[in-house]
């Protein structure tokens, strides 16, 4: 563990588009999960299943994914559709994300295949030696992904104090299909999204960008 | 803030069911938003509201709450109908809690009033001095429960180092039409669950229990 105060934590972990090239060890990963899983759940159900694929198998899938979505271009088949009505203050948020990223990234607005082509590193788990991926059981739904959120939560700031980074993935979960043929799961539980986890390339000018976020008054409020 | 050291925090967590008559500060409320705001979230939608009621309004509140609950018996309106369909490995879990957290009260497991009576006391949130609700775009779904709990696993660990305590309560979801007349909220936000939070009692008994997790190997698999 490199780094314990959450607060120091918290401000340095950032969702992390480049990997160096360093393998997690499963004792990296089984302490992850062993703190991790203290994390609060409904009733204590602890409902949730996360597969690591690391190696030579993560090297496979990789290609099998990146393969399916860039090449084949196959429809996704996310078990949860994308969202599209957010109401225009979050869209307002999400637009902002994207703008700030190409411009730290110095692609133009109007680049349409630099922004494609730096999108597409989504697909290859951003090559991070680690792509892990979540499931919850089939019958289960909206409470089971709220504690899989808490889960989540936990897992990015562990790993962060473990001096490893991360990146959760929406683009991961578009071919459960695939990631089914690794993990060796049947139709008992659904696979929900995918996280790139490893070491933080520290050059990446990626690892350098850092979002906005919301004023507090969007947020919250007391009464 | 009292204790920064992230392992410490996550092993001093619980969801605690009894709380000081000690009231939070606004500041406090937002020192904790300001921090836990640097979860991700998908494309940065922070697609959340978070009401804190405070002070008289979450006594009117409580004692709404806690009549409609108890005494009045409404039927639940909760967004999400509570999920039944869990496996038997992980119903198992479930009721080894209740199991667990009953025989530590000393109430027998026959005792059906008396666990009644323990029950009762999530509608009253466990008369924490603060009630957190946690809202998103009514147009949205699952993709923002996932960020709302990442979200709500940052709140509760930050609240922990802040010297906070926290049980967040599915049992507060049951009547979002009652929370909405305090929180003021049209139809445009719909009510997730809310949120005991303030300062443990650390003499009730409540607080000394520890809830059991899952082996390693049910919940993780390294590939």
């Amino acid at each position: 563990m490199t780094n314990q105060d959450i607060l120091q934590i918290i401000e340095n972990r950032k969702s992390t588009r480049a990997f160096l090239n360093k393998e997690v060890s499963v004792g990296q990963l089984e302490q992850l999960m062993r703190v991790t899983t203290r994390a609060p759940s409904w009733k204590n159900a602890q409902s949730y299943k996360v597969y690591f694929i690391t190696g030579a198998k993560k090297q496979e899938l990789v290609e099998e994914f990146y393969q399916a979505a860039v090449v084949d271009k196959l429809e996704p088949q996310p078990v949860y559709a994308y969202e599209k009505n957010h109401p225009s203050f979050i869209k307002k948020r999400m637009f902002a994300l994207g703008m700030d990223l190409y411009s730290h990234m110095g692609i133009d607005r109007k680049d349409k295949l630099g922004r494609e082509d730096h999108f597409k590193k989504n697909f290859r788990g951003f090559d991070a030696p680690v792509m892990a991926f979540f499931y919850i059981p089939a019958p289960l739904g909206e409470w089971s992904l709220l504690d899989l959120g808490i889960l989540l939560g936990h897992i990015c700031l562990v790993a962060e104090s473990m001096g490893l980074a991360t990146c959760a993935q929406a683009s991961l979960a578009i071919y459960p299909q695939i990631v089914a043929k690794y993990t060796k799961q049947n139709e008992s539980m659904k696979m929900i999204l995918g996280m790139a986890l490893g070491y933080a390339d520290p050059q990446d000018k990626n690892n350098s960008f850092r979002s906005e976020r919301a004023p507090l008054e969007e947020v919250m409020e007391v009464i």
